[in-house]
């Protein structure tokens, strides 16, 4: 036989071992069935694989990882392909296997005493915020993709969203995970314990690893009491330094009941307005440093009703917001008065990356910065950006330090013209300048591997080869994502 | 020369060298020097050295470091020696340099807009809960040893403490670490970005590791508003199981303002008041189920003062315990009327540790358990240990399901015919059961080392190995805790 028919005998082997793992009903193999899984939501990553295999246990997922193990074939774990850098797809050069997790969906336990729930890796994001609130409580990780994401992703990638500022990213509300080690073995950690301190902490390597040391396969997550109150503005800030005194101040006043504090500039407000006719600006005017607030409380004294109708909780913002006005911090300010009102704003806040991706052509920095550096970052930026031909189109989660920096175009016929490696190179520059991160929540993937290279301190670099060779030695877990060994 | 010969000149080169990195001064080997740096708080372990060597910076720990790798000498990174579980102590049978990191003490900086610090590990806990609080903000880490504990050594055991229940462990307070590891490469990460998606979560694999896998040199925490009115009070609940449910309406009702809620059952109150006759119980009468709860709020319109001269918060809380006893959740309640009344409580609790080892003989059991599980261990665990001839004294950090139960012994004299062995071998057992951990803030170290090899989950045992053998291939690293290789 020759070379090629062996490695066709040994695929149809493998193909074998997993339709009898997972049953052949779940073990694609016509690319016309495969077809979905092999490109994700940014439409501009495309690979192949032996065979799509969809487990339904741990157990399962087990059994295919040490078949693979043993085959020497990459495994690419797969959640709701919406990730934006690649992560979910196989790269080129390695026969592999996609293990799509979406079988593996159950939830298994909610405690409502005990504030936590025990959710497999395939479950959709938005079903779990539907089950929490089904029994009084909040599952506050949310962003544009809850429809479609799987937690099981979202904990690969660390996904982060707009109310970061108040629960965390994912990490920070996962307290225990199950997970599928590159030998097969399985590591059950879901006792969903507040304080544990045996060892080393083997959940948060796993966590935004992106599959790369192995298959999270279910996790523990805090959930949180429901707020029967909310109240949600838009603000003028006096500038970008004033929006951090603001935030405190607020955050001070509330009690840190702030949910939501996005950065919203005329320029991106503008653009939406443009691209959806039926939005209308919050505010009138130039409003220079936007920014939209939503602040929420579970009190009960904060949901009373007032004697003129409205709520309490929202007058007490309406009176922080009078005296940020006094000391010069803001400059105009509204907070919603009904629900449609408050729809309105968040309907503006989630239009942003459509009516961007729509006015033109665009690439999205997503990065961070320590706060006090935002400012400067986006001045120097903007000027650069400009000075290259690029619109700079910058909204962001403002709490966080985190800006989706999206560099457009004013003219979309000139696009192919305008010098994006360069403003790409000053922008990573200066934010190692300033300290700042060049993927705050979206991940590395294949996208940002070549960056990891130039900008990763190489001490890092350096760690991370050495716990990926130790833990994953033949590198079979989803190679070519991450980190290069 | 004889092997013991030439050790001792290789020794005597490795002090030289010592010296010249971190000065004479700084480097004690005369034994009455080394004394007080080869025993820690509990007296139980006590350990040899060639060397302490006391370094003022990181480049510093980093030369020694190397110096150690090079000569195959095992490092003992070491704080304020105030850990329970022998960590910071060599063990025997390896040539050691402690590594007192006590001079790397500096606070390099505040971010009063970011709300962060920059800080080196050998700083004192309460100096720093000095200097946020001198900036108008909290660094809410705090135990009883925050005199002479230090934040590396809180990091490195991922400390919890009393208020965990809203700020989480040592563990959930930092946002960035610099550290040098085994090869003496160092990791600078002190960016304090809220969202960094770069690459392997190498922080989280370094807090809590015991300095087995490098030594932190410096982090970022994050800091909070200081709360402007406190409400503390003393329950009477009608069982466990209630009590998880009268803490989850309390942080309903207060929008998650509990910042302590400490399981005091009536034997552990009685041991106090007998061995300090001037601290009286809270309550009168048989309270089984005491809690000492507090809550703590930044908002001004909590601070406001009422006509009758009370607080609004202390006053909301009042309210919210009259529900709960008229839904009988509760029996009776006190809430501290002055600061002083408040400081009566804090003294109660803080006075049990002293009180209990001052009562007789003890073995304190550092656990945890599911929220759920508390009552049901309870119950069992007493039982058995009634008919072992213990008396068993329970506390605890309710909140976070954490309990200081401790093993006593109603007759002093019979400690020694007591079967310990047996009531802790059943204590682990039921633990296993009911989905609990055997150490749940105080950490590995010595004592609890042969525990792992018992108790942890083979697979997780197995990844530990697989993480020291890759980070620290010559196991110099404080070996000999946390993990075996």
């Amino acid at each position: 036989m020759s070379e090629a028919d062996l490695l066709e005998t040994e695929c149809e082997a493998v193909i074998e071992s997993l339709c009898k793992i997972a049953g052949a009903a779940n073990t694609l193999t016509e690319p016309s069935d495969m077809a979905a899984y092999l490109e994700d939501w940014t439409g501009q990553y495309h690979g192949e694989a032996i065979a799509v295999v969809r487990p339904a246990s741990t157990h399962e997922v087990s059994e295919i990882v040490k078949l693979c193990a043993a085959k020497d074939i990459a495994i690419v774990p797969q959640g709701g392909r919406t990730g934006l850098c690649g992560g979910g797809v196989p790269v080129q050069g390695r026969h592999s296997v996609v293990v799509s997790l979406s079988r593996l969906n159950a939830i298994r336990s909610l405690d409502v005493a005990g504030r936590t729930f025990v959710v497999e890796a395939g479950a959709v994001l938005e079903v779990l915020q539907e089950e929490a609130a089904k029994n009084g409580l909040v599952f506050p990780l949310t962003f544009g993709a809850k429809g479609s994401c799987t937690i099981g992703g979202n904990l690969s990638t660390n996904a982060g969203g707009s109310n970061v500022v108040r629960y965390g990213n994912t990490r920070e509300l996962c307290i225990g995970i199950e997970a599928v080690l590159p030998d097969g073995s399985i590591i059950n950690a879901l006792t969903g314990l507040r304080k544990d301190n045996t060892g080393y902490d083997i959940r948060h390597l796993l966590i935004g690893a992106e599959g790369t040391l192995g298959i999270i396969t279910a996790a523990v997550f805090k959930l949180f009491p429901k707020p029967t109150s909310r109240a949600t503005g838009f603000l003028a800030v006096s500038s970008l330094d004033a929006a951090i005194g603001v935030l405190n101040r607020i955050q001070d006043r509330t009690g840190g009941a702030v949910e939501a504090f996005e950065y919203m500039p005329q320029p991106a407000v503008d653009v939406i307005c443009r691209v959806f006719p039926d939005i209308r600006p919050p505010l009138e005017g130039n409003v220079e440093t936007g920014i939209m607030l939503e602040v929420a409380s579970s009190r009960p004294s904060d949901a009373a009703e007032m004697e003129d109708g409205s709520i309490k909780f929202q007058n007490e913002l309406m009176e922080i917001m009078g005296e940020l006005m006094e000391d010069g911090l803001i400059i105009d300010a509204m907070v919603a008065q009904s629900e449609q009102q408050r729809g309105e704003l968040w309907r503006l806040r989630e239009s942003i990356l459509e009516a961007i991706t729509k006015a033109g052509p665009v690439y999205h920095l997503d990065i961070s910065l320590p706060l006090a550096n935002i400012a400067p970052f986006v001045e120097e930026m903007d000027r650069e950006a400009l000075r290259l031909g690029f619109r700079p189109l910058t909204v962001g989660h403002l709490g966080d330090g985190n800006l989706h920096y999206a560099l457009a175009c004013t003219d979309a016929e000139r696009w192919a013209e305008l010098p994006l490696e360069e403003v790409k190179s000053f922008a990573f520059s200066l934010l190692k300048r300033f300290n700042g991160s060049f993927s705050a929540e979206h991940g590395i993937g294949q996208s940002k591997l070549a960056l990891m290279g130039t900008l990763k301190e190489p001490s890092q670099l350096a760690m991370m080869q050495v716990l990926k060779s130790a833990i994953d030695p033949k590198n079979i877990m989803n190679p070519g994502k991450m980190v290069v060994v």
